[in-house]
């Protein structure tokens, strides 16, 4: 299928309109703000003194990049207040472009030209996607091409460089992202250039020695930027989890665009290798702080938890691209929980602060536990930060919450697929779809189009999916005829369990409601690592104003011992209340405990 | 109560017996072998050349130490093959001393001495006080007193730079041990002023500026090494586990010799805070590797534990003066569970290879995940290895399995009090003893005495404790009229839970059997993370040769999910049989998982 684009498709109400607004009126200016003031809008534009006081970091082009492309996809849908400061970069960006087209804030900066394309690690062709990325969006926004031109300067440069002379210190970027960024180039100009170079980069990759020498290459040379072993068989998820799915995305693209069914199956080897062994249930990734990276099956700790809110984006990516590329609802199923869990969790209610890391798990008396030591044991912060010095996840939250427009709808043929839930609107090529819905408050949606035959994707958390017209069941989607239906997906919370393999969660159990997963705070519930639940609890939902979204709350018990540290098994149970709320809303009332996975009793 | 002295009990059978036997065969042969090669034999002896190939570690002189206890102490029972290195070591030393009394290998070395006690973390008093103790049982061996009066100069050098000038650039040890060692020179030579020293270096501790600056200091000043309060204020166990509990013993040893009831009490509440808030369930202490020390209550990573074997042993020595100070079998019980379990595991079964750090599981799959990056997580070492850098556990194994018969029996009055199961006679101050039993593979203990009235602690794992004659109960003990009694103590596995607040082992249980914490290995039981047991299993016994322990064998349950990372809790539950070791038997076959505490069905 192709998703229907971004721009053809409008937010009408409910959860992600919700969250499109938060991010227009506060999310969009209190990342510009923050960028403005640590010198990143100065630093792409060029409008600052050379000094000892200001330097510039090597991947300040890609936050602002990822916040460009964010803005346009407002300005396509009107909402010029960021029209000003667009043409303010773009100038900034285009008046410095380099003669030969090179465009790199960090090597511009006095003295360090000469360094450019000598250092793998140092983000250059990262940085130039974004770039390309953010230039194709306000290209498709506005009409306007000088800053899409400007890239495809840039671009040729790359091709020279790369591919032509192959004169660059390394042959494929440490940071992958360029892939992505070029296809999307193709796409948008329509030009085949842009395509192969795409291709390049992916089949050069885990070929060239001149990547091997890479700083983080020890016993698993490469592995840390999927460089160990040439793309295609690649079958394991490894590294760097933002780099491996910014690679699997260009992966996806490239084997549908091209029918690369070598690609495709080492794209689905890829997903099922992470779904099956390697994703939080919130669809977080790249579970280590070690190289925020994979690691082995089964590893995921909750409360070490790396699982970086760009990692759980750049996961729903690659679930779209799998989405388009296999008319299979599975993974649109997989990018919804990585939307509402993974990522969402990286964004303050209030919309100005964020998560870099989501743990799954608090333990507040543990932070500060070596404070007699200099050195100190990784956690992540438990409160959320207005900026971070890496600062790559409030920008992607900024494009993604700019741009579920274009996520929601695909079409092939007659077919229309609906593979997420949302009030919306959509029109593209000829067909409409007009979507009614309060997801994910509430399981009814009511769909309306031109299409002849509908496809309407039935989760993977919904056990009772129902319709007032009937429907057949493929590849996960209710299949209808005729464009309109008015579905039913029962809501209600349930508990969910782990495989035993995943040693942290054995005996334990997440409670989940909808695309929603749930977890407790010490904020509503008194000792919460003393709490256990039953498997056949029963729940009571409740609105929360504040959250729009419902708590839950159970009867649990509370378990405590005969006051000695071990004695023969013999607990008391006391019988207690239990508040849940929806993972995605902790750590917005102060510091607290947290959990996700909750003991069994 | 007094302790019956070591070479005043002698060992016949048995566990403690068998392990005496390989410690004198093998464990002590192979720790000279080792430090003979690596150099720390030269050191001490000054028996080596001057050049870039040789250098000199700050700590050696403790690690010769130690062997040199363990070697008087065989000494003192007739064993004169260690005589000849013992005289060796003993020339090496006295010959070296420096004409003021200072003896320091590491200072000693060319171009250092200017360095001498301007380093508070150079462990010399640390060092000085292994020497210390060796001495006095070099001298409590044989009589002879060389070693002794040397380390008496040294003593009175410590007391003048340290007490009567304070010119020394600290004030007290950054590594306790002088303390316990000066109570020890006290004993031997009944010469108060070594009293009066280990009181002062008690007092000055966590009051004298001079001290806080010391490297490790951040935010808790000092804590690090039990610094950053007077000790008579200490009432939580913090810090470097090991200095912990020589710094705690030494203060037990003053409380009682001074009878002083203000260190009596900060001794009790530091023993308290240990056993019921940071002890695993193995005796051993110090969770975190950060620091090798104690973090907060209930905080006991299994995978990641620290757990000392040093520490195990300092905590018993801790556990056996409080059993002195307070006649309450409670603290000896402590001393059992540190002893068979914490340090046992520090010791091959071979002999000759060791822990340093002793984790309560392994899943071998974590090691090496992180070959991607530079960095490593940390983790304990899964093998035993015959030498450490820092090797100071080995030569305090040497030192604890040739003193076990000082840690049995105890005596105030006309009482004999029975702290430690081993077949056994002992004499002193014409009082004698003979026990008889198979402990712990066997219950039935069998004592014969002319005591009045006779103590036989009531382990505290025991639930079936009987007598041939009628006992009344006292602070732990079995106490009988007379001077003999048969006992059994039934001797079955039992499930241990630990409080819930262990958020590591909630819903977890641990296999006992009288005082043994048992462990399965992967190497008996396939897939062993997701097992798990009924908290009703039945079990069955199993002598093993290799071990001279029983194993045990339960039916558990291996439990599967539905091949999904997350669905909704419905587990298949297979049965298969189940097959525990004794922990301190493990890692003795190879690498394998291993786990102690096990998900309960």
């Amino acid at each position: 299928m192709k998703f229907m684009e971004n721009k053809n498709v409008n937010l009408a109400g409910g959860y992600w309109k919700n969250k499109e607004e938060v991010n227009r009126k506060i999310t969009m200016e209190a990342v510009w703000n923050r960028f403005s003031e640590t010198g990143r809008i100065k630093a792409v534009t060029f409008d600052y003194k050379v000094d000892e006081n200001f330097t510039v970091h090597h991947f300040w082009d890609s936050d602002v990049a990822k916040w460009m492309e964010a803005a346009s996809y407002f300005i396509g849908k009107g909402h010029n207040e960021f029209t000003e400061r667009m043409e303010y970069l773009v100038d900034g960006i285009v008046n410095n472009q380099m003669e030969d087209g090179y465009f790199n804030s960090f090597y511009q900066y006095p003295g360090k030209i000469g360094g450019r394309f000598a250092d793998r690690n140092m983000h250059e062709l990262y940085c130039a996607g974004h770039l390309m990325e953010a230039a194709c969006a306000y290209y498709e926004a506005t009409g306007k091409d000088r800053f899409l031109r400007a890239m495809e300067r840039y671009a040729d440069l790359i091709e020279r460089v790369f591919i032509k002379e192959e004169s660059a210190a390394f042959a494929t970027p440490g940071h992958e992202e360029i892939e992505l960024a070029l296809v999307k180039m193709y796409k948008t100009t329509g030009k085949e250039k842009y395509l192969r170079m795409a291709r390049f980069f992916l089949d050069k990759r885990g070929t060239d020695r001149k990547d091997y020498g890479d700083r983080w290459g020890i016993v698993g040379v490469g592995l840390y930027s999927q460089s160990h072993i040439p793309v295609r068989e690649q079958h394991t998820a490894e590294g760097h989890a933002v780099r491996a799915t910014y690679l699997y995305s260009a992966m996806a693209d490239v084997a549908k665009i091209a029918g690369d069914e070598e690609l495709e199956a080492a794209c689905e080897k890829l997903f099922s290798d992470i779904v099956n062994k390697k994703m939080y249930i919130t669809g977080a990734i790249g579970s280590s702080h070690l190289g925020e990276a994979f690691t082995v099956p089964y590893d995921l700790p909750n409360e070490r938890a790396y699982a970086e809110t760009c990692a759980s984006i750049g996961f729903a990516f690659f679930a779209n691209r799998m989405t388009a590329l296999k008319n299979d609802a599975s993974y649109a199923d997989v990018a919804e929980r990585a939307l509402y869990n993974g990522m969402m969790a990286g964004l303050g209610i209030g919309g100005d602060d964020f998560f870099y890391t989501n743990p799954l798990e608090i333990n507040l008396s543990h932070h500060g536990k070596d404070v007699s030591v200099k050195e100190a044991e990784w956690l992540p912060i438990t409160q959320r930060k207005k900026i971070f010095d890496c600062s790559c996840c409030p920008p992607n939250i900024n494009r993604v919450l700019a741009s579920i427009g274009g996520m929601i709808y695909g079409y092939e043929n007659d077919t229309l697929y609906v593979n997420q839930f949302a009030e919306s609107r959509g029109e593209e090529n000829g067909l409409w779809v007009k979507q009614k819905t309060d997801y994910p408050n509430d399981g009814k949606v009511i769909i309306e189009s031109n299409a002849e035959r509908l496809c309407v994707r039935i989760p993977s958390w919904c056990t009772n999916f129902t319709s007032d017209v009937s429907f057949k069941e493929e590849k996960g989607y209710a299949v209808f005829d005729g464009g309109c239906a008015e579905i039913n997906m029962e809501m209600k919370p349930v508990l969910i369990g782990a495989d035993p393999r995943v040693r942290d969660n054995y005996g334990k159990a997440a409670l989940n409601m909808g695309p929603l997963v749930y977890c407790i705070e010490g904020i509503d519930n008194k000792d919460i690592f003393e709490l256990s639940l039953n498997s056949d609890a029963s729940f009571e939902t409740e609105y929360d104003e504040g959250f729009g979204l419902y708590r839950i709350k159970a009867k649990g018990a509370r378990k405590t011992g005969d006051g000695k540290l071990y004695s023969p098994l013999n607990f008391n149970k006391e019988d207690i209340d239990m508040e849940f709320i929806p993972y995605n809303c902790f750590a917005n009332r102060g510091k607290s405990d947290m959990k996700v996975w909750i003991n069994l009793a």
